[in-house]
Order: structure tokens, then C-alpha cells, then sequence
């Protein structure tokens, strides 16, 4: 595919952004939300001899010229400068992102990378969770953890932000704000009982996520092993030994759905527990509160960015349940991943991403 | 739930619009759409003792004031006149358009009606499909039906509009264009075969739409006897004995495919049939056509207010095949009557239905 | 519908049983059970004006005359006596249980009830769980909770088996046999997330149950209060204080995923926990447990009467993970009716439940 | 795996089975209808390095050994004669069953083939629509089409059955009755709208049955162009300028259903109608007639060996419309595989298939 220049810009100059991998379920959804962003000017880098397969077959309104597909050019470092490219985001393999993400650094852009290759804390703690030696660990040290919620201010300067894992946006946000305040009686455990749509698994054909195998099934995977843990352990302040995971697949496409268990140091009330959430996510748009009474449900929070979060108390005041809610694709990747770059550039953080 | 007015209007007066009936699938999916439309003030009309209770147990952005809720009023003909209102939208049970649309039109507003009230001929053939009498048969005579693609200049003047049913809207789309064109052996008869999401079967809680019968299942209903039939004949030409059509219910919640079978007069290309859609349809932005090879789907045109076509050819070259696609909310219920709205208003007619 | 009579049995009598309130997802279920159950002879009661409405409109084979259908007579206690019935099931609502099982008992037959009007401890524990007064609380103290694995023992004798409920019967499984060898360090609380298939909200249509608000969706209810507590605390030996439960809704027509979690007095192995559940369960051919690396899911457990057993620990020995799964419609209910019959009458455990 | 050996057998000798090729869709299923056959001793035979991977994570019930395992031996023409086979199944594709029916048969065993090898009149015919030489046209020509409602008497004989496609299962029990009795006007067209579940389109992974792209979605492919046309045209005497058929693909796992559209050459009843139907399968205890007002659906004939059939008459008497509903791993797979078997050797035709 020939490459097609991004439209020259007049006026007040639009953001020039660019992503790497568009072609699995986050890079869509990513494309698709930068495409309706107001102040982006958008490039699509092609990694790998990648085609824009979906323009063949599809529909074409009648009596309009077929449409001229979407600004793209090959990768390489040289595209960013030559199309001056402010910020890249990379929706590639963790090892592809230990590769090309020097390289956009070196160019002077900045970057989004959603995979989990700059997430953890360090070398050691990557090769524990990844199994595979971090090739970068300069990089790894300077980046930002892209959870806007908790590290607004690090992100306005980073020049590399890694965007959180679905599971950990979910159970951080629930977990983050009691723990800070020192509620929780961590000796007891913290239980993160996980359930995600199948687009989590990613859009790779496998046994395990053909149709006949998912529907009318429910399944369990990586008690304990998630490689997720690690985020949720760094951003919370647990210990590994204070924390049980379990991720599980659900047969709907999208969403994420985590049912949280703490014990309380001592008892409180629901308005109390609420209280914290509410003083935690002041600053914060797209945390909600379900109100008492509420019933937790995905439908609500799906293809939207908000992370909803649903709190019951037991009889005793100290055994709490607490429900988090997000849409694996936009908050849980592409909506967080825009959040952050609104962040980094000074746009309103919700600037794309309502409605 | 007391009265809230509707926001003061300055500058260029925006169009100022009633809901009544916002509770069912079409309802929801029509305020939706009015919501985000950027020329419209939108006022709920509560016909009976109506609740938002959407709002009590939906999460709330932290740090921010409980949602005020929508404008809504009591139903009345006064309501109308109080609020100025433009025009007013019935997705309504036929019975309550019948009774409700007579005194929207005395109090000045203009009408689009989402039952099934207004679409057919005459009292007569009301009779015959929807087993009761017409009480309004002067209107139906002046009721305009709501397809723009083949009355968008009746629209533009109609003071009331029936909004055309689902299966119509997939049915009409496929076989207008061939028959008009008098490319199509009637005599051999026409068949309309088409499956339907659930959200076409209604809110109202039933032993048929209930999970556990509609899941890992599929059944035919009405077969040769639904109602929308009538619509069909009425806005292709066809006679009754002509077309066989059968409605399908598919365990997925929104969208219609209709695989319609046509014998040709004469053997054609599939090139001539295409091209006679595009010449039906060369006004029309909200048809598009499959090129050659394309598979059609309806996860490609659910969520939007396009309705895709795709045509087949046998390879004797009568034989002929044609899929449509349409969401049936959208382009088979609120989108077509915010299309016609738009038409009906003199703005752009794509106006809030893209994106 | 006219009564139809038994047939008449000769040579080894088989048992006569009859079933009450058949309508339902686990009457249907028991209904099916019991024909295929070799040493049964089924008659079915008619508690309200009931009809056999399945057979209006089923196909029937071609050149066979149209079926009989099955036997039954209207329910009443003279009923039970003049068919010599052995043993009634009841898949009734508690409050019409509370009414026909005294009945029922005096008219000289043994009694398997499937709602929950038998299965807790006292008049008090039923009033604050089930919100209602119970009227035979003297039956309610003679009532065998039937769970074979537990109180094989018991249930051979008793006159009376309150079937459990579904999601107990997973929560017990999993649990019992780690609180029996007093290898759970209680006071850091027990952990049942539990998700379970829609039919176990019944067959009444409502809007919970509609294909639209279940499909592409997953949401919690009744969290820490829902009523089936009372039964794993009972047979537990939990306090309240000791266990959190939530209940989930999976967009499935059936199955129960039980995830349990729990923290062990002293570090252990994965050898032994599974040794633990293997001696427990020794003599239940109903309980299996999955070898290390497996990876528990409905599809394997449903429609069958097994309860299956996974279990995983955490690199301290002390954070356990264990997963139950059952169909909630066999084992979780008409299966384990069964299963109990066979447990009364001395046939063999297994009859009638392996394929 | 080491070979193990079929447990000797005593007394009435059982029917030796083998099958090759069972780890797909079909042959799954094909295994567990034999195993619960009264009357069958099952080996199956291993054509490529299989391994019978679901033994190792799977559960086992407590208290009892690691089951053993199925009878299994490596594929070889001598195995067929060391272990005294005397039909073998092949449910592998076209191009294996070509390859290796010829060594089974040479070998003295009889051979029912699942795949479409056989299915066609001659070579000419597999080369059109398999685009593929067949390699075998002599025993092409041997082949029996096992469509045991109109071909049981050559079956009875035959060395090599060609076990019907699940497409063609279903409409040619539609349509061969009325075209049979000279009823249809064929110049008009006959069009078959067929819809089946995903595991049609078979087990190994691919992007068009990923979950994300089933799920809430509805495609129709191959259409006037299915493979599967052949057999339907070679077994009801229709031209192929006569008969469109498309192939559509829902999102469930099994079952077909096929709404068949002809024009009767005059008027009729429905009486006659379903007269005629009864009939030509007066003798078949598999197919069955919906009475009038049924409503056709998969779940009452899914997992079961049953071709059910609706039938609908226009008003004028000459629209028909004929659904008919198979599930397609059995009576369009297994289940008649098994019936052929049973027609074969001279068993009672439904053993084993009647659940």
C-alpha cells in the first residue's frame, strides 16, 4: 500500500499522533476513538507488511466514491520525524515494544506503550512475571505508570507512559483508595476475584477462544499467576502473600467485572467506605460510585471509560465486598491510553472520550 | 417526579422536540440519539405515571453532584403548546398513537409515530393485519410513510409521519429498486427470509424472550401472516400472493438480516445489479452496497443507520440473491425517525447519525 | 386433562413416585431424570390447574399415532394413597411446600423437597433468612439436609430430605472437608464468589431474566445477604462473621463456578490438600477433583450429576484457591434429588445419573 | 499411547467398530453415541500422532483410579484385520477418507465416511464443486448416499455408505417428499435459507468462528455456491438453475434450521400437505411433523437423532413454506452414522439414538 501523507494543517496545529499495531482488538479501538478525537491529526504506522484489510469487503455508500482509507506510512524512525509526529502509541507485543519504543524515544516523540513491557517496577521483576530477560531497563526506570487516577501529575512530564493492564485498572482502583487510608487488615488477605470478555484474550485464533468453546462455558485460568499481580502489588503496597488473583473468562465480548473482598481493621459504616472513594476520586471524572442498593452490572460501563464501583458491607461492619467495572478495551487500554495522552498534552482529560 | 423545564434558548432557536413513549428499546435508543444531536432541546413527555428509574441505582461520577435528570413534563396537549414544542416523537403501543396523535397534531406540533398506527393504507387493510379497527382514518390518509430513500420529498412537508417497521425497512431496501426497474419474474414470486435480534420482540418480559429460550436456540414465527407484510406489498407493488416472508428469531440483541430470493425477467451481470441499486440510491447516504466478495454481516452495520446491501447472482444469471442488513433500533426504528426529523426540519439529513 | 393411571407393574415392583410442581427448570429436569431412571414408575400431580402444554405443538413422528403423554392425576393427599405412591418430590415455592408436605407425609409417602422450606436449622433461622414465618416448624427439626456426601448416613432413614440449594451444594463440596480436618485459619475469613447459570433464577419471565438484560452482560446481587448463606454456614460450621458470599449472574443457561478462597492455619502442600478432599470424599463417586494444571469449566460438569474440584495454592502454602463447578439444574438440584431417592431406597447411589 | 487392546468378548459377539478421526466436532460425538451403543465393542484408530489429550487435565472422581482409557491402536489395514473390525468410520476430510477407504475395504471391513468424498454422482461432479480430482471413481460409484429415510434398502447391503452432509440432511427431508409427488412447480424455484451453528464450520481455530466474531453477530456465506448443492440436487431431482440455496452461520453451537420456499403447481391444503410428508415417511421413526400452529425451533430437536419438519400454506394454497430442523452433529453427522450402522447390520434402526 502506497503511503498517503497526513493532510497539511492550518490554524491552531492539531496534535500529530501516530500508532504502532492497529490491527488487534485495542489498536481498533484505539484508532477509532483517536478518529473522533477533535484535536488529533492521526498516522497509522504499518509495524509488519500489515494491510488495511477491512476496506475490500465492506460496504460502500451508494453513489459515493470508494473511500480513500486512513493516512498510514511504513514504520521507522525516520517517519516520525518526517511527519513530525508528537506522540506514538504502541498497541504491539511487550517484545516488540522493547524494540521499537528506543528508537520513537531517540526520534523525539513521546509514547504510549499498552503493552506490559514497561509496567513493573524493575529487570528482576519483569523476568519473574514475563519470563524473558527486559532488554531495557533505563527505559523501564524512567517510565510512568498510566493510571491517571493515581499519577496525573508524573504523566504531564512523561515522556514514556505505560498504560495499565485491564485487570490491574480494575482491581487498583478498587483496591488503591481503602488501602491508602490504611483501612484494610492486610494480615487477613485481599481477594481479587477477576471475570473478563473474551476480547482480553486477544483476537489470535485458539482453541480456547473458539466460539464452541466459550459459549454456554464459564472457566477459570491462572489462579494465582496472573501476570497482572505484579502491577496491583506495586500500586497498592501489598505483598504477594497478602493477595489472591484469579482471572476468569466470560462468554460476552467485552468488560471486565472484579469482585473485591477486604476485612477492615475495624468497623466502619457504608457512608464512611463511600466517603473515601468519594475524597480518593474527587479530581477524577470517570471513577462513579454506585449508590446503595445498586446492582453492579457490566451493560452500564461497557464502550464508555468509566471505572464504576459498587461497595457492600457486611452485618459485622468490617467484611466488605467491593465490585469494580470497566470496559476492558476503553479503560482497561485504548480509552485510558487517549486519557493519558489528554493528560500528557494539556487537553481536558475527558477530551474523546464521552460518548 | 415534578416538572423540569427545558433549558432557555438563545441565538439560532434549536429545534424543540418531545418524546413520548422513552421506556422501551426504541425509546431508550431515541433519546440517545436526540440527546447527542446538536440541533435539538429534547422534553420527556411522561404519557403515563413514568419514573426515570434509570437514575436511581446508576453510578455517579465521584466528586460530583447527583445528575440533575432529564427535562420532562406530564403528558397533555397543553404540554406542547406550554413548551413550543416542534415536533413530537410516539414510540407508543399502536392503540395510545391512535389516541394520542390527534391531539399532538390539533396543539400545532408536528408528529412522527413509531407504532404501527399509521404505516398501512386504509382502515380496511389495518383491520386485516392488525385485527382491530382504525379509529383515525382520516389521518392514516394523510400519514406520509417514513422511508426518505423513496418519499424524501413527501417527508419534507408531512405534518405526520409513520416511521416504517424493521422488517419493512430490510425488505423494501433489498426489492424496491429491482422491481420499480421491472427487472423481477413476479410471477415466480419473491421471498423474504429474515431473522431478527430480540430488542425487536419487545421489552416487556416474556416466556419468549426470556434467556433460557432464546439462548443456543433459533425459531421461525408468523410465517407468511406478520403483520409487516402489509408494508412490504404497499411500498414495493408486489400482491400478497407474490411474496412469501418469514420472521426468525436470532439469540443476539439487535440487528436484522433478510435474504431475499428474486427471479430475474431476463438473465443479467452482476455489474447491471449493482448498478441499478446505485442508481435507486444515488441520493441516498444511508445505503451502501457489498462489492463483489464481501460476506455480509450484521455486526458491520449494528450501531449505525446504514442499510447495507449485497447481491448474488446464479450463474445463469437469474437466479438472484440479495442480503440486507440493517440495526433494527436504529435504522429500523430511532435513526430512520431522527432521518426524518432531519428531512422533515430542513437539516442536513445525516445530522447526528454519524458516529 | 383426564387422569391417566400408572401402568400396571408386575415381577420386582418398581418404586412409585410421583413428582409435584414439574413446570419449572428443575422439575422439567427431575421429570427427565425419572423417566430414564430404570426402577421408577413416574406419576406426575397436578398442584394447580396444570397442563401438559409441551405437547399441543410438538412435532410428532411421522406414521405413529400422537403420543399419550405421561401419567398423572390431580394432586391431593387420597391421591398418594390410592397409587400406592412411595415417594413424592416437591419442586414447589417454599410457601407451597410448607402446605402439601405435611399432607404428603401423613398420606404414608416419603417426602424429597427441592425449594428451600426444610433446609434450615429453626423457625428462627428461616424467618430472618427467608423473611417469613415457617408454619411446621416441628417437620422443619425432623427434615435430613440431603447432602449425600455429608449425611449419606442419615438421609437412608429420613422421611423427610430438604434437597439443597445450588449454590451450597458447590460451596459445601469445596469447602466442608478443609473445616473438618481444621486446616483453616477462619478468623481471615472464607471467600464463596459464586456465579451461576440464568435458569437458577428461575422460569417466570422478568426484566432480569429478559435475553436483552442477560446476553454481552454479567452483574452481582444479593452480595453478603443472599439467602443460601444460611445453608454453608449450617453445614459448615462457619459463622457469619467467618464468610463472604456474592451471587453472579453468567450470561449461561446453566452451571454453577464457585471460587473459594481461603487461608490455611499452617503452610501446606498441593499433595495434601488434594489428599484431604480424597478422603473425604472417598466413598463419593459424584465428587471429582482435577489433577494440578488443569483447568476447571462448566462444560465438562454440566449435565451430568458430578461436582467437580480444583485446587490451587500459593507459592506461601497458605493462600488456597479452590474452584467447584456443578450443574446447578442436576447436581445443584434435580440430580441430587435423585441421588437421594436412590440413597432411601437402597438402590445403588448412582442409578439413573451416569449418561 | 501404547496400543490397548478391545476387552474380549464373549457370548453374543458385538459389533467391532473403529473410528478414525475423532478428536474433531463430529468425531466426538460419533465416539460418545457408540460408547452408549448396547450392541457396539468401540477401538478407535489413531491416523495421525494423536493423542487423547483430554484424559490429563481432566477430573477424576475421588476414591477411584485414573480411569484407563478407550481401546486405541494405530491406524494400519492390519489393524483392521488383527482386531476382527467390521466397519470402520472415517470422520476425517475428503482428502484423508480418499487415501485410506480403499486400504479399509481391501482390508474386509465395511466403511461408513463421513466426509464428502462419496457423496457425489461422479468425478466430474467432485471436481466442480470440491475443485479437487477424486481420485477414487470407481468406488465413487459403489457408494451409497446413507440417507436411511430414502435409500434403506441399498444400505442395507452396502460396503461403503456416504454419510449425508448436514445441509443436505436437512433440506432434502424437506423437499423430496413434494417433489416426489409432482406437486411443486419447479420452474418458479426452490429456495432453501439454511442457518447453522458454529460447529458446523468446525473445530480448528480461525478468524470466522472466533467468539468475538460470532457472538452477536449473524453472516451469511457461500452463497448459490455451497459445496453442499450437489447432494441436494443429486438426491430430489432438481437442475441447479432451479433451486438457491444460501448458508448462513448463527451464533450458537449446534443445530440447523432450513426454511424451504416452493410454489405447488395448485392449490392445496395443509391436510394434503402433511399427508403427503407422512406418507413418505411412514416408515421413518426419525423424521417428525409439527401440527399446524407449532412453532418450529432448534432446542426440542438438538441433541437428539430427529429431523423435524413445519410446514406453512399461504392463503392462495400454493405458497409453502417447509422449516425444517436437524441438529447437525448427529442426524446431520453422527446420529446418522450410527443409524446407518444400525440399518447395516441389521440392528433395530434407532438402538443407541434414542437418548
Amino acid at each position: 500500500m502506497p503511503s498517503t501523507p497526513l493532510p497539511p494543517t492550518g490554524g491552531a496545529r492539531p496534535l500529530r499522533v501516530a500508532v504502532i499495531g492497529y490491527t488487534g482488538y485495542s489498536g481498533i479501538e484505539l484508532v477509532g476513538l483517536l478518529e473522533r478525537h477533535a484535536a488529533v491529526s492521526l498516522l497509522l504506522l504499518d509495524h509488519r507488511a500489515a494491510k488495511d484489510s477491512a476496506l475490500d469487503a465492506s460496504p460502500v455508500p451508494c453513489g459515493l466514491p470508494t473511500p480513500s482509507g486512513r493516512a498510514h506510512a511504513p514504520w521507522s524512525p525516520s517517519a516520525i520525524r518526517d511527519h513530525q509526529i508528537d506522540l506514538v502509541f504502541t498497541a504491539t507485543p511487550p517484545e516488540v515494544s522493547l524494540d521499537i519504543i528506543p528508537e520513537i524515544l531517540r526520534s523525539g516523540a513521546r509514547a504510549i506503550d499498552l503493552s506490559g513491557a514497561f509496567r513493573l517496577r524493575d529487570a528482576g521483576q519483569y523476568q519473574r512475571w514475563y519470563k524473558a530477560a527486559h532488554t531495557q531497563p533505563d527505559l523501564l526506570a524512567q517510565a510512568v505508570y498510566g493510571l491517571p487516577e493515581l499519577y496525573r501529575e508524573k504523566i504531564v512530564d512523561a515522556r514514556l507512559v505505560a498504560n495499565p493492564g485491564c485487570y490491574p485498572t480494575a482491581a487498583i482502583c478498587a483496591l488503591w483508595p481503602l488501602l491508602k487510608a490504611d483501612l484494610v487488615d492486610r494480615a487477613a488477605g485481599v481477594v481479587c476475584d477477576a471475570k473478563s470478555g473474551v476480547s482480553g484474550a486477544g483476537k489470535s485464533p485458539s482453541p480456547k477462544t473458539h466460539f464452541v468453546q466459550i459459549s454456554e462455558n464459564f472457566s477459570a485460568y491462572a489462579i494465582l499467576e496472573h501476570r497482572h499481580v505484579a502491577e496491583v502489588l506495586n500500586n497498592t503496597g501489598l505483598d504477594e502473600s497478602e493477595f489472591s488473583f484469579t482471572a476468569q473468562l466470560l462468554p460476552i465480548q467485552r468488560g471486565i467485572l472484579a469482585t473485591n473482598y477486604l476485612r477492615l481493621k475495624k468497623p466502619a459504616t457504608l457512608d464512611e467506605i463511600q466517603a473515601v472513594y468519594r475524597a480518593a476520586y474527587s479530581g477524577a471524572g470517570f471513577v462513579r460510585l454506585y449508590p446503595p442498593g445498586g446492582q453492579p452490572q457490566l451493560s452500564v460501563v461497557n464502550h464508555t471509560n468509566f471505572c464504576d464501583i459498587h461497595c457492600t458491607l457486611g452485618s459485622d461492619g468490617r467484611r466488605l465486598v467491593v465490585v469494580s467495572c470497566i470496559d476492558n478495551l476503553i479503560k482497561g487500554a485504548a480509552g485510558q491510553a487517549v486519557q493519558n495522552m489528554n493528560v500528557m498534552f494539556g487537553l481536558e482529560e475527558s477530551t474523546g472520550l464521552l460518548a
